[in-house]
């Protein structure tokens, strides 16, 4: 990487959590403390992002020079300030140190590659690869070749960046500005006047968006929006009806306001009253818990970015690295699968933990434990267990943000059959906030019918039977439900909150 | 409601499905057929959007006159075509027909308001309130006033709309356009000249935006956007330099393609092939389905339009409607308290329905029971019944689409306890999907500790209990996991997949 500001920043978040190592050349001191920041945030938001195991983090170093920082690398991604001479001369050095097959990038906004090419050596390889903040989260990048750049280049960069859980789109010319900063900059331009001209305030401008068009654009965009609005008719009928008031004077896109000291007073007092003292650190956590929230509620709707989302965590999966890392560990002891912060979208109408995320919990540390005993993907193919009883047990109530970790026994297993017991663990409890006894069963994948488990599988859940056999039964193992009497009752303060 | 196209249909579904009885003059023939295909949209959008019960629909009737229409109305809502002279002439006639206290509002998305006033009868309760589509879901209206409108109106306008669970952003000046289309077409002119000059395709254009700033703009608008990109340095840093770029040619905003046949035959032709054959239905049923997604990740992060979410079911929750509505029904037999169709986002990255989603619909039964047995918001503030125990069975799986309900019958009782069992049905199988037995807990919502429920919801949950005394107990009441002999094995299909 050279360059670590915000875009740099966040490309090495992006390449290390995904198992990449990163090395990095930024002469400003403060950098590193920048990147720790900027990684941790990362590492924050995916832990939220995806319950699919993470490859091991990549190592991050720092290189004195940009030919200390590019020696050796697959890919040069460049993200300096966007000054043609910084960039062009930074480029050319790169391209001199970096070995002849190492794709070299820039993170450049609106910049035309074939302009940055004009310094460097073999410029085949290099093209524009341009990322959105938060990069780490959202998932564009906008490939630009330049007029000396090999195809092979742009289809080498395109399955790199779909590799880290990006959407790359190929632009089909080179111009500047590129797609979206073109989109981004009219709409602000236009935001900037209606500010300018005392027709609302910045908080105003983002209101309009955010309650409204926003939610659209978040998976529609603006063509497929106005598709929808023209009903039967198509595009072409909505233009019909809609295009004449185009020509209406309700845009002032002629020009940009002039940005004078006042005009800059005023966009400064406005955006601080916006914020109302929240501090840039807090505004980054809630825009990071609200990308991951979009990103999974369009994952769950299989569209646009939750696609991209589920892909990545597709290809996580299929990795040997994924199934071969669950395998290991000790077994001597109630197995610890799953480490997780409770996230504040965990919370009902009424402000608690809605009693299906206990079993979540409970649920992910059983999927955790199947691939520990060999389920991987290429085993899904042949079967897999289901569950097909839970007891659960609700002994304290959880809150957001509370660090947890499931413990899992195995009590017991047969052919087809596996029965275990979880406990929830918070730091300081006396006891779990939650147990829960599971019942799982083989099923078959073609037939759908219970079926033995593979004997690979039944051999390693025979050993961690084994190795269980000698810890304490738990007491809530092989409990039923009743209404005992008063002296027998639970003491304890419930958990799971109705209503 | 003055106009049944897309907006006019959409408010009629918003004012409905929020209780109020609503009138439509539309001389088209298809509108009644238009207008119930939309409700029945919104209808199924709603159910997937809260679970908090809706209060009885609005009965909806149709006028042959704009004069029959207004007649006793407390809102007037125009929604007919953007041309002057039509929205003036019928403004006209309505502040004639109708009482002198009706509010009367347009949903121009332009026309400033002093023009639409022009020819009415007292014009100082005349407003522009400007929606966007679909209006049963986006929360977003904009209100401005012309320079006849009374203060007193728009107040009276916004907290009408706010009760319909929208957000009403009021202008500080009367301009053509508002705000929001401003802002709307500035990028779509923008877009416009994108596709006119072959730089990308209508899909090309759709994805930078909805995989890039789309998401961005969802819940922070731009300005907020560039403050984060600011860092410590605020918006007045991120102008300082990032301003100079808005003087690149990166936009051609000056002026707007002219649409000629032959662009409008590409942009139809491009169009098509981006939805790719889904019809309008299809479209329609995905964009409400992420809409819904989104609006309920924001909730839970309670940001913007999310906000509005909750704040709009906290508004139904304290109704007296809502739990008088709760309270009624047969209880001679198990109670339904519960019906749903199971969501798209329920599955996991196997396509499975996660086994905690089966106790998400038990526990949403819990509590629906809880209501029903006289738990409100006002008992609230005392106490409550929390879940101590769940045993949860899996009897054959669950999909998507599958329309379910949930019986449940009530086992036992004491002063602080109450023992049930819920039951998952679904039409045409031979046994439930699912139970679950559940023992709660009354607790104090003051000291956190068990407590006596009150006298009026014992004496509801005893009434049920000794109901339901009379029906046979489920078989699988009282049962405890273990792992039995072969022989006497479940040999039903498990449900709950696992990986």
């Amino acid at each position: 990487l050279i360059g670590g500001g915000v875009i740099g920043a966040g490309w090495a978040a992006r390449f290390l959590l995904n198992g990449v190592d990163v090395r990095v050349y930024d002469p400003d001191e403060s950098a590193p403390q920048r990147l720790e920041e900027l990684l941790a945030s990362a590492r924050r938001a995916y832990a939220r992002l995806t319950l699919v195991p993470l490859p091991p983090e990549g190592t991050l170093t720092y290189a004195g020079s940009v030919e200390e920082a590019v020696a050796d690398a697959s890919l040069v991604q460049e993200s300096v300030p966007e000054r043609v001479e910084l960039k062009q001369a930074l480029l050319a050095r790169a391209s001199a140190a970096a070995s002849e097959q190492t794709l070299i990038c820039s993170s450049t906004s609106g910049l035309r590659p074939s302009l940055l090419q004009e310094r460097m050596q073999r410029p085949e390889r290099m093209l524009v690869a341009h990322p959105f903040n938060p990069v780490y989260l959202i998932p564009l990048v906008e490939l630009c070749a330049g007029s000396r750049t090999a195809l092979e280049a742009v289809e080498r960069a395109a399955s790199i960046y779909r590799a880290l859980g990006m959407h790359p789109v190929v632009l089909r010319h080179e111009v500047d500005g590129f797609l979206a900063d073109r989109l981004l900059e009219a709409l602000w331009r236009e935001a900037l006047w209606l500010v300018h001209d005392d027709i609302a305030t910045v908080a105003e401008v983002d209101d309009v968006i955010r309650y409204g068009a926003g939610l659209r654009w978040a998976f529609m965009g603006t063509f497929l929006s106005y598709r929808l609005a023209g009903g039967e008719g198509g595009l072409r009928y909505f233009l019909e009806h809609f295009g004449p008031a185009l020509q209406l004077p309700w845009t002032k896109l002629v020009d940009v306001p002039e940005l004078t000291e006042e005009f800059l007073d005023k966009l400064a007092e406005q955006s601080e009253s916006q914020v109302d003292g929240r501090s840039i650190a807090e505004l980054e956590r809630a825009r990071d818990d609200c990308l991951v929230a979009l990103l999974q509620a369009l994952r769950a709707q299989g569209s646009g970015a939750g696609e991209t989302l589920a892909g990545w965590e597709r290809g996580l999966l299929s990795t040997p690295a994924a199934s071969a890392a669950a395998q290991d560990g000790d077994i001597d002891t109630p197995l610890v699968l799953l480490e997780r912060e409770i996230p504040a979208d965990w919370i009902d109408y009424n402000g608690h933990v809605h009693e299906s995320r206990y079993l979540q919990l409970f649920a992910d540390a059983t999927d955790a434990l199947l691939r520990t005993v060999g389920i991987d993907a290429a085993y899904l193919e042949h079967g897999s267990y289901y569950t097909v009883e839970t007891h659960l047990s609700h002994l304290r109530a959880l809150f957001v943000g509370d660090r947890v970790r499931v413990t899992t026994q195995l009590l017991g297993f047969d052919d087809m059959r596996l029965h275990l017991f979880h406990q929830l663990i918070r730091d300081g409890d006396d006891q779990p906030p939650a147990t829960a006894e599971q019942m799982l069963i083989h099923v078959d994948a073609v037939s759908g019918h219970a079926s033995p488990a593979r004997n690979g599988v039944r051999a390693r859940v025979a050993a961690i039977v084994a190795a269980h056999a000698a810890l304490p039964r738990p007491s809530r193992a092989g409990r039923a439900i009743k209404l005992q009497p008063s002296s027998d009752r639970e003491t304890s303060y419930p958990a799971a909150p109705n209503n």
